[in-house]
């Protein structure tokens, strides 16, 4: 994502960027896949007539996404505050399902 | 992260929940990466007199990641709210560095 208007920025700022480009749209794909598995998980609860939440499931994520963040030192507040920034489109997402129907997204 | 609080539930809805568990974790290490990056370019633009903020740069990683979504099935929407929840971390960041020094993250 390099062009014109990066003339006369360090080699080194452009080359991080390049950096946070790839990462970035790795990102995106992984969330594309992760809200499959979620709209599936949402399709499968109302099917099967499971409660739409899991306390003790949400527990052991959050639980699980703070020691990984440790380990590859992430900040473990961001990861819990990141978990439930998704779990909140989720939400809306299974929402809508329940709205308007399975085959609404 | 399946244990015995999982039992009775169907086994696609396990298979779905471990593959989620793996994506997360994917998604963990990737923004740990991709904060050590915005770390440098912080320590990088304090160094080198650069601005924080670079607007330009801003709207074409957030076109870029819109358009990125549409291709793999994610609400461009969400993916553009995804990335100001990225940079408002960021930028907590970059605060801290200008407050405590490069050292202090």
């Amino acid at each position: 994502m390099t062009d014109g208007t990066d003339r006369g920025l360090p080699d080194e700022l452009l080359r991080i960027r390049g950096s946070i480009d790839n990462i970035d749209a790795a990102l995106i794909h992984l969330l594309a896949e992760r809200f499959k598995c979620t709209q599936a998980v949402g399709r499968l609860k109302a099917r099967e007539g499971l409660p739409p939440s899991d306390p003790g499931r949400e527990e052991r994520q959050i639980a699980r996404l703070r020691a990984l963040a440790e380990e590859s030192g992430l900040d473990p507040v961001f990861a819990e505050k990141f978990l439930a920034f998704i779990v909140a489109e989720v939400i809306r997402h299974h929402e809508d399902i329940a709205a308007n129907g399975p085959q609404s997204r």
